[in-house]
C-alpha cells in the first residue's frame, strides 16, 4: 500500500472565499503514483470546509447568501463563542458545508462525475490556513 | 489490496426522490470479495446526495418538508444560479444531505448499526444520473 | 494491509450531548498499530453524529441553539415521523452535523490541525448507543 500526504496552504484576502483546488488535488494524485485507492481532502481548521460542487459564479453567490441566512455572521454577540473572537458563524457555516471529501481514485484519476470540482471553503480568512490531502492505495 | 468500482444508475420519475440503495451496495461488496476495508458511495452529480438514515416514510416526508424550508425550490429566480437552469435549490439540498458516505467493511459485511440504510437522494430528477461505489481492502 | 475495529459505547444522561472522543480514538489508533492509513469514525445510530470541531463550551452552546433553530425538537407533532416516537428532530440534527469523519493517519498519529477534536453528538440520548472506529492501513 502506498500513502501520500501534502498540505495545501491558503491566505484568502477576504473573510469568506470559495477556492477551486481541483488542480492541486490532481497534482497530488500524480505525485502519489496511486492508481487505485482513496483520496481524503479535509480542512485542517474548524472554521473552513472542503466540499465538492459546481464551479459556477452564480451558485457561489447563492452559497454566500444562503449560508448568511442559515448561520449569519452578525451581530457577533448573538453567539456565546464570540468572547474575544468573532468567528462562531464560521464554525456553523463549515458544519453546513462539511469538513472533508473522500474521492475514489480509478486508473490514476480522480473518479469524478462531469461537474464535480473540489473547493476549499474559507469562512474566517485573512490569515494563513491549510487543507490536508491524504492518499492511500496502490 | 483489492479495489472495486461500480456505477449505479437512476432515473427518478419525480424531481425529488429518496431511493434505498442498500441492497445494491451489498451486492457490490459481495462482487468485490473484500472482507476488511472501506466502501465509499458518492453521488456523481452535484444536485444529488448519498446519505445514511432510516427507511421510514414519515421521516422521508419530514426530510422533504425540512429541505424545502431550509432551501426552497421556488421562486426559481431567488437564486443567481438559475439563469437557464432551475436547480440551484438542488445544489443546496444536496449540501445539507451530503455528497457521500464511507462505510466500514468487516467480515465481508457492511458494518452497520441496526437502522442504518444507504440512500441516493435525488433533488433534480427526471433524467439519468448515477452514484459511484468504490471499495478498497483485502 | 492492517484493519482494526472497535465500538465506543455511550449513555448520555440527557437528550442531547456533545462528547469529546478524541482520546478514545487515539487509543484505538495505538491499538491498531497502523502508521499510515485512514480512520473512519461513525455513529452507528441515525439519531446521532460524529463530527470534528472545537472543544469550546461557548461554541457548544451555540450548536445547541442553532440546531434547535434549524431543526426544532418541539412541538413533536410537527413531524410525520413522530408516531409512537419523538425523535424526528434528532434525525435532522444529525443530518446537519454529519454521520461520520474520515481522519488521515500519518506517522502513527491522527493527522489533525491545531484545534481539531472528534465529537460524538447525541441528539436522542438517555440510552446506550455506540460509534464505530474502523482503521485501515499499514
Amino acid at each position: 500500500m502506498k500513502s501520500y500526504r501534502k498540505e495545501l496552504w491558503f491566505e484568502a484576502p477576504t473573510r469568506r472565499a470559495l477556492i477551486n483546488i481541483t488542480p492541486e488535488v490532481e497534482k497530488c494524485l500524480a505525485e502519489s503514483g496511486v492508481q487505485e485507492g482513496l483520496a481524503l481532502v479535509n480542512a485542517m481548521h474548524i472554521s473552513a470546509s472542503v466540499f465538492i460542487n459546481d464551479d459556477e459564479s452564480g451558485l457561489h453567490a447563492d452559497f454566500e447568501r444562503w449560508l448568511e441566512k442559515l448561520a449569519p455572521e452578525k451581530p457577533h454577540d448573538q453567539y456565546a463563542h464570540n468572547v474575544g473572537e468573532d468567528n462562531a458563524d464560521a464554525h456553523l457555516k463549515r458544519t453546513l458545508m462539511g469538513r472533508e471529501v473522500v474521492v475514489a481514485i480509478t486508473g490514476g484519476r480522480l473518479d469524478f462525475g462531469p461537474w464535480e470540482q473540489v473547493f476549499y471553503g474559507e469562512f474566517d480568512g485573512k490569515r494563513r490556513k491549510r487543507a490536508l490531502v491524504k492518499i492511500i492505495g496502490e
